[in-house]
């Protein structure tokens, strides 16, 4: 029996606002940042990774709260946890008095992901597969009692969702077939940065182009102008063939999102990103109603299941833009995956940051395999920042990821990496004159 | 001129679970707790005092959240706040960084409440006014500026609230005289804690209605039996005339809510309070068309403008119940409560806890005053719990909230209660052998 014996909590940050790297509209300077939950096993050497992502400051908050959820991980055996993963995933996100903090949102529900999917890095280091490949071979049966059905059961009962996996599971063997020789469509937005200046985007796009991307997301800002002149340089570096998206990261209005995509409107945008408060489900419809056939995407914000609920009811997204740590977990994740399929939309899952990408390419994987299906609107998103530090990096390359066929999860971090970005006693940052803060 | 000189932060929490005061269906033991910002000044012996209310465990979180804040405010003169109160907001709520974490929910603006509202502490303590009189004392466009109206203008722009304000001007004398003399109405919760027996409630609502409560609000869960016999209980002893408020707290499914609420029909509940997930703004407007002429409530958990925004547009919600530390201080308060008086709803502020209901007295009298007027389906919610730890603790009798006229917010605790009740160092916790946690 393998046994929870403690819960080990990282604080690690990386400098990226020195370059602008992951620069936006609402994010002008963010450090690339992760809270790293490790679960430590009575079997020696083994050990469960799962991470949170945040820009930088406040990072420390969420490795409190990973330390506040320990005792609800602690002592369990992992024979436990996959007897009944949905009841672990409640245990984790239902205590009363740690949810109240929430409830199921905000720094709580982001150190929920980091326990949990630290959970699955173990169990799928222990079956010694990739975490996709994990629940790819999972049952229909076995994948719908992952989830927690609470508060969803208008859009999705267990007994729907079973009928949704078992009718992708005539077509599992060749999509992942195809997925092995082609890969899983992605996209970049390592290109679009809203700090970069203009030679430089024009730069990156021509590279991007040459690379084999056939996808590119720009952020774009308040200054009508300077989005059109952006979004005219990737069209020019794109020519028609390829996708152009857009993303606005939250800081409009609802009409002025509206005036502002119809001013792009010339440079053809495939979807637009995050045009207004992440919470505003209603204002999302709107949107979509005044821009299609710009689609419109959001998600990276968005907090739980029972928010990607009402967009999807409310008919007001086109794209979900699921985020492997502000849900809780991939458990989370699959409920929405779940849902996604019934009212047909497509997944294309957040990333970029650090860790993002290295999460994000088994919940592609699934969701192409075991619940979405084949289907050309599915991008995962890329940036190309910071794998460097990861044991199991991302591959990526000709436009598509190709996902890891080693055991885990893919956040756990290189030791010497974490010895140099641990805040604020890691070598670098005692080395650094200013902090981060 | 006063100047923010540091943060001080308490983890105060206090034994409530043992007694299941405040137990309902989602949360069985809570122990009520404050996570308190202390502003220090450059004047000698002058505060500003807030809190954040939480029910225990992640307490620590709150606190750790209030310190990440503390550089935001550290440094900056009371004259600077107040010249411009939207922009103190946003620097509070806005760090990019930090609002990652949520955006705009959860721990982090949890923590923002606390300190938003100490700053108002301050600003009132120097004014020599309650925060009540010292925001009834300012003109329409005064309290106009106080809001930050980001993601909320196509429900409120700056010039429709100014408008909503100038046309409840001319009573505002009149209504300050009738609450000097017949108080804010308020309703009950203490009765009807979900752990409570069928005997204990039979006496309380007695007591209740002997010392004057004309409403009562009574937990319910998922036993329509135990719901029903506990209802009449209460009807019983309320007789016609009073109201009886039920309230889920958010343990139901939607079309479990429906056949809930209308088993407990012949009751004749005046409210259903968090029928469904805090988060399903259309599942609240499902239930609130099924139920009727029952109104549903909802909003202690409705964590930011931006959602009840979209409660008020749905017109799925009848009664908003603002919470002074959910919703990012005095002044996003301020804002709900101006879209709630647009909207034509009745603002009934949340309250119980720990400090809740000394806020909320504030919140209460600037909305009879200033922005909602009078109306009778306006109530306080009152809880009996731990008042004797403050300074200035509310003055509630005869049924009604007796608003505070001593200068400040009125949560600033007692000093011994704050030394015997610090977690996990207070004279308390040292002398129990067990821990909340």
């Amino acid at each position: 029996m393998i046994r929870i014996t403690g819960v080990e909590t990282l604080d690690l940050r990386f400098p990226t606002s020195k370059l602008l790297d992951g620069s936006d509209a609402m994010n002008p300077d963010p450090d690339y940042s992760a809270a790293v939950c490790v679960l430590k096993t009575s079997v020696d050497g083994l050990e469960g990774h799962g991470m949170t992502f945040t820009i930088g400051r406040g990072n420390e908050i969420c490795a409190a709260a990973i330390r506040a959820l320990a005792p609800f991980v602690t002592g369990l055996s992992l024979e436990e946890i996959q007897a009944d993963m949905a009841a672990f995933s409640r245990r984790v996100t239902g205590d009363s008095q740690l949810r109240w903090l929430g409830p199921e949102k905000g720094v709580v529900h982001l150190a929920a992901a980091a326990v949990i999917n630290a959970a699955w890095d173990l169990w799928a280091k222990v079956a010694a597969k990739p975490v996709w490949q994990l629940v790819c071979d999972m049952s229909p049966q076995e994948i719908a009692t992952l989830i927690d059905y609470r508060h969803i059961t208008d859009a999705l009962t267990r007994e729907e969702a079973v009928e949704l996996l078992q009718d992708k599971c005539a077509g599992r063997a060749e999509r992942l077939a195809r997925m092995k020789t082609g890969g899983l469509d992605a996209y970049t937005t390592s290109a679009g940065w809203l700090g970069y200046g203009d030679e430089k985007i024009r730069l990156l796009c021509r590279e991007a182009v040459a690379s084999g991307w056939q996808a590119l997301k720009f952020k774009v800002g308040r200054d009508d102008a300077q989005n059109l002149a952006r979004c005219r340089i990737a069209r020019e570096e794109l020519g028609g063939g390829r996708h152009l998206m857009i993303d606005a990261n939250q800081v409009w209005e609802i009409d002025e999102a509206i005036a502002r995509v119809r001013h792009l409107m010339s440079t053809d945008p495939w979807w637009i990103e995050e045009p207004l408060s992440p919470d505003d489900i209603l204002g999302h419809r709107r949107v979509a109603e005044a821009v299609r056939p710009v689609r419109v995407a959001t998600g990276e914000h968005c907090h739980n299941r029972v928010m990607f609920k009402q967009f999807l009811q409310a008919d007001a997204i086109d794209v979900v833009q699921v985020d492997a740590c502000r849900l809780a977990g991939l458990n989370e994740n699959l409920a929405v995956l779940l849902m996604a399929a019934k009212f047909g939309k497509a997944v294309c899952p957040h990333a970029g940051g650090v860790g993002l990408c290295e999460y994000v390419q088994h919940i592609g994987a699934i969701d192409l395999i075991a619940i979405g299906g084949e289907r050309d609107d599915r991008m995962v998103e890329f940036a190309g920042h910071l794998h460097e530090h990861f044991v199991d990096p991302v591959d990526v390359h000709d436009g598509a990821y190709w996902p890891s066929a080693k055991p885990g999860f893919s956040v756990e971090f290189l030791r010497e990496s974490a010895e140099m970005y641990r805040y604020p006693d890691g070598s670098y940052w005692r080395s650094t004159s200013g902090s981060p803060a």
